[in-house]
């Protein structure tokens, strides 16, 4: 397969950054982006492999506390339409399915844009009392959209191969807000672990999700200065419970309304991935999510060959139980193989030639650095954990100092309009709708920050009308 | 979740399978079956953990040699319609997407049926020369049939929620032979782990995968006499190769078309599992694929709480970090504890009063067993892994002596038809159309016997002309 690949065509400069991330996606073997159908792309199996060692991840987080399920992608129109601003907020994307074979079906079916009302007609039969509370559950599924905008692999697509979405249910409204809080500090953790740059926001008001009280969001900014949602967190309060008529028999007889949260993050965690830490070079992944964690390269020079080849078998022997090693004793030239890992960056590049036979000793390399240095042989192996975790800081100590460089804080309305052109705009807003919708007219009002990984004063002055206003993020979003 | 269900009203009786296997479905909590829309159901937390179980075996056998990949779900009409044989299969089973919000779609989408149409033309572009060859992926997926026939849980569904495909791309026919070879192999070896015995047949012509030369069929017999196919190995030849243009340079500088080959498991093998080695009181599962594999149940008497409760938790941590184990200390009888651990199969019952903390002992009972004995407490970790492994093999021996209750020779076409209401018919049949059609009318025809777990003489006269046949399968089937 790699073969399809045009390798003598080096990648464009990651400063274009559209036609590097569309070419990287096809070139690192990510996405085939030739599938006959707007919006719907393959994953290879280079591209699978990252896949699965991320969502291994957000699996392990979701696992300590929800159970994973499965719910139907098919949803009967009437169930879709029950819950009115929720239906309001996707009638215009939802596919329908209106027939089986030639036989015009009797109720439409929606191929499922997310799970809320797929699920909660079936909570309500799995609730009867406060001792089946809390419920939280998972399923990691393919959802569908159907997006008349410009189509984008990993970031819009009409089918999101790849959606997590945690469902849980609460006796009240606290405990559901406690719930939020665990959400977001999961999502963090995960995102620390990608290391990649978070703004988490408070969704104002006209952006939340369909049907929520409130909605978290999270938001990382990309190369390009626009920021790109890689996570929702929403408290549904008892909206969706009065709908859906879920009740439960409290402790005292009587019956109340459950409380919910839902909370989702989708394979544009990956787009992040790729988009934040990559070079012209390829990609540059985190040492624990790279399909090739250490790719061992045999400098073959004639009459050499065999003492090259045995002490490069030795290490792979060594380290492949432990790790993702590959051992590139192809016929390539060095100068091919090099490219070819970078490019779908293996995270630790091991050279070995006949003088390192010679001195008992490896060359070692970098993908974030590519600086070459030597390393005795018997200390490689217990080295690699300690470079593992120093790749990872240095990776996101370099992803946050670009992001700091695209981010703003902006005293007057100029400076937002004219920063919001290179990066995102923080600055202060009150609670009124008017300064508000102002803004959103410059760029999208992300909303009121909740944490952000640089130090900034929360409140200050708005910037409309100069009354206590609180710390805002507003960006071109993706 | 777990109080929805009616404890006090037991299981039908096993002999009444059809009622039996739809309650315990619902009481074990696998599938929820009250989804709103025909033929389509809710995987519980707890059969979603048996789900997990069973697809790791079967990632763990694929893996071997094939990459995971992801091909969407949505397959454009021009696509699905080109290989002739192929649609007239499937045209009358396929869902249609048709509108994205209320605009009619330009080409209408098929909800895959089965990935062929959807794989192969990206297959056309992955494979130029011999060097890309052998190509060997799979995927596990959601697949959609508009099934018309009686639905039931995971064996007749509109969406099959876990299909995994293999597909595989050659050079020749023999290498595409060889790999069928090969997947025939695997497929035993998983349904060995499972403890299921199959039946392995060449499908007849009439019945082979729509677009194939020819197909190889697992079914097992099921408690009521009649088979379910549970997988299903395809030698395609260069048909679909011909249909969307798949060929590849030979080393002489030639053009070829590839020869390619699929095979497919769904969760009918979860089906199997259950309907197999389950009895009165609910599932039996072997000891691997059991989301629990040792309960410890303490047994209270007042006074004695603390030390029961003290002896049972040290054995709990002994043995948490090797198996799946739960420690049952909730408020409920051991009565209603014995009666939901059996219904959900768990596979080592571990019980612990007052009288083995003196005795420095535990009780032990195996699920498909039920017989009490004492083992001593400083034996137990060791015992297990051999426990485990005898539970699996009478487990087999069990199914195996049920596998052949229900399956017999039939030397006339008098007995067949007799004895093709009990169960599976073994006769002998010529290759001949007419001596063909005459059995398929009786039930169907499964086809010529590869292999079988029982000893039968491969050839005899066929029992319609009575020329030279051969060992031939038919049945009444789900």
């Amino acid at each position: 397969m790699s073969k399809s690949k045009d390798e003598s065509k080096n990648l464009p400069k990651k400063e274009k950054f559209s036609e590097w991330y569309h070419e990287l996606i096809q070139k690192a073997e990510i996405m085939d982006v030739r599938y006959p159908v707007k919006g719907l792309y393959v994953w290879f199996p280079f591209g699978f492999k990252i896949r699965k060692n991320v969502y291994d991840i957000l699996r392990e987080i979701m696992d300590r506390e929800h159970d994973e399920v499965y719910f139907p992608a098919l949803i009967p129109e009437t169930e879709l339409g029950k819950e009115g601003e929720h239906i309001k907020g996707f009638e215009d994307e939802v596919y329908w399915v209106t027939h089986g074979g030639n036989t015009p079906l009797d109720i439409k079916l929606a191929l499922r844009p997310t799970s809320e009302t797929a699920m909660y007609p079936m909570f309500k039969l799995w609730i009867r009392s406060h001792a089946n509370l809390p419920l939280k559950v998972y399923q990691i599924v393919n959802t569908f959209r159907y997006e008349t905008k410009h189509t984008r692999p990993l970031i819009r697509l009409r089918e999101i191969t790849s959606f997590k979405e945690a469902h849980t249910v609460h006796a009240t409204f606290e405990e559901a807000e406690e719930q939020v809080r665990k959400a977001v500090s999961y999502y963090k953790e995960f995102y620390e672990k990608l290391a990649i740059p978070c703004i988490i926001c408070k969704r104002p008001e006209w952006d939340k999700f369909p049907g929520a009280v409130y909605t978290i969001a999270f938001d990382t900014i990309m190369p390009d200065g626009k920021t790109l949602q890689i996570g929702t967190v929403h408290n549904l309060g008892d909206n969706f419970a009065k709908t859906f008529e879920i009740t439960y028999e409290t402790p005292d007889g009587d019956h109340s309304f459950v409380h919910q949260t839902c909370y989702g993050i989708s394979e544009r965690c990956i787009a992040a991935l790729i988009s934040i830490h990559g070079d012209d070079l390829g990609l540059v992944l985190p040492f624990e999510v790279s399909p090739v964690q250490i790719v061992i390269i045999p400098i073959l020079y004639k009459g050499k060959e065999e003492i090259v080849l045995r002490f490069s078998g030795e290490i792979y022997n060594e380290i492949r139980g432990k790790y993702r090693v590959i051992m590139d004793d192809s016929d390539e030239r060095p100068g091919a193989k090099y490219y070819n890992w970078e490019i779908k960056g293996a995270a630790i590049r091991i050279e070995v030639g006949p003088k390192e036979v010679e001195e008992n000793s490896v060359v070692v390399s970098f993908r974030d650095e590519r600086k070459k240095f030597k390393v005795k042989r018997d200390e490689l192996t217990e080295k690699i954990d300690t470079w593992a975790k120093e790749m990872r800081e240095r990776i996101y100590n370099k992803a946050l100092e670009k992001f700091k460089e695209k981010i703003k804080i902006c005293e007057n309305l100029n400076e937002v309009k004219n920063w919001i052109k290179e990066g995102v705009v923080l600055t202060y807003m009150c609670d009124s709708k008017e300064c508000g919708s102002e803004l959103d007219e410059v760029g999208n009002v992300l909303g009121e920050i909740l944490e952000l990984p640089i130090d900034v004063k929360m409140e200050g002055k708005c910037v409309i009308c100069g009354k206590k206003g609180k710390l805002t993020a507003i960006a071109k979003t993706y």
